[in-house]
């Protein structure tokens, strides 16, 4: 397996053009291929460039995403807005709810935008961050599309793997990042064990009796983290992006084929803390730094380097990568530039 | 061990008569007394009258809770609001601090009330469900005040086993209530298992080195509940109860003993959300009506009677003990007795 290094802005350019080249503004090209440029310098792989083919791509083509969305605002007030997403690429969408909510937040402190009808708005710590760039705590999430978790105590599906994070502004340092699912592990990482005929620990996945199984060709449903606590979380955020805005959540979604004008696509709800309103911001900061100091003093378990901040390896993949490129498999890359010449869209690299 | 079934109302004005025997106002005393009944109603041992003593009496008559805060508001808008808790009874404080919240979101949809200064505010259910019941959905966290919690990766204590709660209204069903704590086991049921000469399962904790121990003897800190995940949630809720509020994270707070004047209280972050902003809230009832019945209806996991919705098992307990008596040792009720006895209260049942 060839590894070769991208530069980012080389593969930001290519992603933009790719997405231009079927109709995209040129302001939201660049908003959706940074969402995934960001993600693949993280490290989260699965919300970077393989995002482009063959699902976002295929489903602007397919007319099931739509490139260039009217959001409208169905509902709002000084600290609260919902909108309807337009069926919009969800970079988009997540963009324009989080601007507002921060926007919101800098007078009402406290500000939430709930987005019906979007679609997939790839990796959520994206959308945190820029309230935690604007000084605020940031937290999103949304209804999953898939369903692959069981709920706990189940044998068989009922929740999507749940996305949500928070962002933390941390001074003159990074900010702090949560940014997980509620599963035990992704479904995605059982279909990579299957591939390479590995098996998978106890506890991610269940077979059809709903035992525990490490055959991932007998997988039927993934666990939830913590048991009942991820399984609760996961049916909390279900609400608050799915229920809550009108646009159902993925236990209902993932088992209707029918859901046209039922709210079948994605909801999100998008938060904003103006941490102004509570303590001075030098004040939170320094508080931060002690806070930090205290973690990363912490000796580390056996098999640990150290005890890292939330979100601290993300930060580590990102400044190493925009100096020496983001890995990719050289497959990756064939699949990319078969998929750009489809387009007319060249290698930037 | 013999079970004693005590009725709920008897336990309740036993409570009550000891909060106002040490000077709390009748009012208050009912509602710190509810917290803690509701708490033994629901299950939840560990925040019921067994922390009358030694805690909470004992906290109020050496001066470190004041039984009749003068809780103040700092900083305020339509949406938020800081609270000085002045050293207050914890529920006295949360319950001021839900009201509060309640009546923001009437008219600004979200709303958040921050407190610093306050006490340990019982089982953190209490007060989502107090949103809940005024047909909002309410979360809320509290930093924790013992440092119980190895970050991941860590082999040394550095956060409280923090607890949160989420609770949303379910229409004419019980709400759904989410309400943990990040740990993967609380110290206390370390604590059971050493009193009672038991092993832990492994994954609960570990032992000076860093390393898995199935002994409770020799047990340093609990693990985060889902490895990471469970740290990251935990950093967060230290931060928005903690840090936010000026009240400290556990991390800081539960390494300084010298701490006065610097916020070494318990911190609460309380959130209400109208439903009504949203969706109507016959259509958000309906659909978790429709919610609940995909979960419910979910083939349970060999060794697994059903599949329950958050909170469910909460319920269940609260039905049957308001019918036939909250189930308590012999010797719990003796250490009550006796507690009583000093305060000049008799037992009511």
């Amino acid at each position: 397996m060839t590894i070769m290094r991208i530069d980012a802005s080389d593969l930001q350019t290519f992603s933009a053009n790719l997405f231009k080249s079927i109709g995209m503004q040129a302001a939201s090209a660049d908003i959706t291929a940074t969402s995934l440029v960001e993600a693949d310098l993280r490290g989260i792989y699965s919300h970077g460039v393989v995002r482009l083919q063959p699902v976002y791509m295929k489903d602007i083509r397919e007319g099931r995403t739509n490139p260039n969305p009217h959001i409208k605002v169905i509902r709002d007030s000084v600290s609260h807005a919902l909108l309807e997403g337009d069926r919009g690429q969800g970079q988009l969408v997540a963009h324009h709810a989080m601007s507002l909510a921060i926007k919101k937040a800098s007078d009402a402190i406290i500000s939430v935008v709930g987005v019906k009808n979007s679609r997939h708005f790839g990796a959520a710590a994206h959308w945190s961050l820029m309230a935690a760039e604007a000084s605020m705590i940031g937290f999103c999430c949304s209804n999953g599309s898939l369903l692959s978790a069981a709920p706990f105590g189940g044998a068989e599906r009922a929740q999507g793997n749940m996305p949500m994070s928070y962002a933390i502004p941390n001074g003159n340092s990074n900010p702090v990042v949560l940014d997980m699912a509620t599963g035990e592990a992704a479904m995605g990482k059982v279909e990579m064990a299957r591939l390479r005929g590995d098996p998978i620990p106890v506890g991610w996945a269940i077979d059809k009796q709903g035992l525990d199984t490490t055959d991932p060709n007998m997988v039927t449903a993934v666990l939830p983290a913590g048991g009942a606590k991820g399984y609760s979380i996961g049916v909390v955020l279900d609400v608050l992006a799915g229920t809550l805005t009108g646009s159902l959540p993925s236990a209902i979604k993932g088992l209707d084929t029918e859901l046209v004008g039922r709210g079948n696509q994605s909801g999100h709800f998008i938060m904003a803390i103006n941490i102004e309103g509570f303590i001075p911001p030098e004040s939170f900061a320094r508080t931060m730094e002690e806070h930090s100091k205290i973690l990363h003093d912490v000796k580390p378990r056996p098999g640990f380097k150290q005890v890292n901040l939330p979100g601290e390896i993300e930060w580590l993949n990102k400044e190493e990568r925009l100096s020496d490129g983001i890995p990719l498999q050289e497959q990756e890359l064939s699949i990319l530039e078969e998929l750009g010449s489809v387009y007319g869209i060249g290698p930037t690299w």
